[in-house]
């Protein structure tokens, strides 16, 4: 027997974690697959390689917002798990689902990407879907951790704390929801619109630095 | 010599868990890349691509269906190996072949997306074949690690725990099989028989939580 | 500082091995992409897509082989890892040439499996050329773990024991080199030549089972 | 609770190097997806196999440029987490811009080695200026890990040592960068120039072992 009790239970956890990290990469490695090398008609010249390049200008920022969309969940993921301590049927359940949503994210990215600059709505609607579902997923996932009675945790008892998270984890879902109903008057303003969410993380993050500055270890 | 024996030993059967949780994952990620971003054609319109994303359906309820065959299977690899103390060449030539049926659940899956709203049945009995290849090679993996013989684990020597774990890996690739057969008599049934995957969970979890509570640790 | 140096010098040799996994991971799962699911002309019918499934067996055969040649090499990566116990450049290097022979793999061996029922030679001769370059790379990193100039490894100074794995390393190329060879007489006695692994390696195995028993723990 | 204080923070840490790892082993093996099997007309015969691979060795060569290119930041990533003892969020964003360049190379390095046999400045470009944003986020990754005000790392308050390292990590952007100016001139010139790269590293390592040989452990 080359295992010990202590190290199997902490690697049983550790491995949950892992597992996550790499639906996570690959998830956010997959973007780029959706993007494909520009096909031109010989004979090949650089302006005609150029011209096909600036039509993927439309993927590459949808690529970039995605990257960071998935790597800003995977950065809570991280966060999260730095509080858990044991694991349940529970917890295991939700963070499959949670995965599920970061899975659908390569397609559901690619799809709102190809249309967004004809000025489409239903892939926009879709990727918004897709970034709720993802923050709802997230949210559950932070209840199952942070509920006193299942005992996952330490050091996330404080009400508060829990609180700060779960409005961090809101602002991506809400910005979308709202670019996605404000689409209907205009989609360039819709576009806009995410730039609310530096400003909410911003605002949050400083309200809570200067009120709960240990939040911050 | 930065690494002592006993560190390495655990590594070793880390790297066992790690390296299949890698394979989980990839093959549960690239489930999404089946499902290609429909393509309309010129003039871009809501309608259309709405019409286009309808054709999915069947795609999306294929990938929700294997995503959580994965899910499952690897919930139960996660068990089965929080049990494991030891490894022999047995244990890692079970795991390849456990592997390979899931690094084919990709395929398998999207074989029986794209064709089973037409109503064949050949895509529903290759998937149903992938199926109960896991399933068999699951049953194996559990058969080597439980053998006393082998002294590879530890808490599993109840044999009635080990029949729990062998009744709870039998759902799936029963109920598959079981809705592969009445599939002849009628499509729809055979999907509607699906239903009975939690329906025997439930009742298996039941039984043993009310007669064996110390088995749900 | 939350990490004390030990730890630290041991996770930087397991990160070698994991990212090693992760490559390994990636490969053995990107098999299966390269067989597609088979499109067939409306009206869909079972016995359209039994015989569109029928003409991709060669495809499935090629994909088992290359799983468990990558699966054997995994396997010896995993096992000559128990024995490192420190790390330097040039077997960071060394690793990363024998990791490049892997990630090629997914390619020759579509491009073998998808010509070989034509009983073409090149694509099988690219296909050997791929696999000794892997057993070439498999034995400098053999070379380089077992040199005690290097003092990367412990319990790997018997000579005999290092031979043994050099051995059982070369049986994979061996075969494969042989069966390209003779592939100029008659291409099916090539093909039946695989079965050679499996007898050369139950050979060496058991020659060294009588005579060298401590070897199999 | 299963799991202590220390061992939480630790692992904390660990898994951002781990999930790294895993973008880096799987943007590497992704350049292989990017080589499609060669399609040849009936009827196959082995010269038209080998005429259709002919035209691939472009490819090949790309793929072997950017592996090793990958590679390298890699070694580069797994040394300075070598260093690394504790981590705060710049790091952790710094690691995701880092990584976001590291996704973008199987596009690159695919459109580059897609078009440069023809001898196009576009692609080369693009693939250039990848190589320079991968090279100034591992520039500040490095800046971040090494500033003292943040107390990120043990071992690199030698402000010589961090020189050498930045001057290591700034050799293949320059080298790439001075080819492309250099390709306006001619183009088989600035592909001589990638000779540099190795040129320029065993230069300044055979500077640094003769002058500081302690920074090479």
């Amino acid at each position: 027997m080359i295992k010990d009790d202590t190290h199997h239970k902490k690697f049983q956890l550790d491995r949950i974690a892992l597992f996550s990290d790499a639906v996570f990469a690959i998830a956010i490695t997959l973007l780029i697959i959706e993007i494909k090398v520009p096909e031109i008609e010989h004979p090949f010249t650089d302006s005609k390689v150029l011209s096909a390049l600036s039509l993927l200008i439309g993927k590459f920022i949808g690529l970039l917002v995605s990257f960071f969309v998935i790597g800003r969940y995977w950065l809570f993921h991280h966060r999260l798990f730095g509080y858990v301590t044991d694991y349940n049927g529970k917890l295991l359940w939700v963070n499959l689902w949670f995965l599920l949503s970061i899975v659908l994210m390569p397609f559901s990215s690619a799809f709102f990407s190809e249309y967004y600059v004809d000025g489409l709505r239903v892939p926009l609607m879709f990727y918004v879907l897709n970034i709720c579902f993802t923050g709802y997923m997230n949210y559950r996932l932070l209840a199952v951790v942070s509920n006193p009675n299942y005992k996952l945790s330490t050091n996330l008892q404080n009400p508060k704390k829990v609180k700060f998270y779960q409005q961090r984890s809101a602002i991506a879902p809400s910005v979308f929801l709202f670019a996605a109903i404000i689409s209907f008057l205009n989609l360039y303003l819709a576009y806009a619109a995410f730039i609310l969410i530096p400003v909410f993380s911003f605002t949050i993050n400083r309200y809570y630095r200067k009120h709960y500055p240990d939040f911050f270890k």
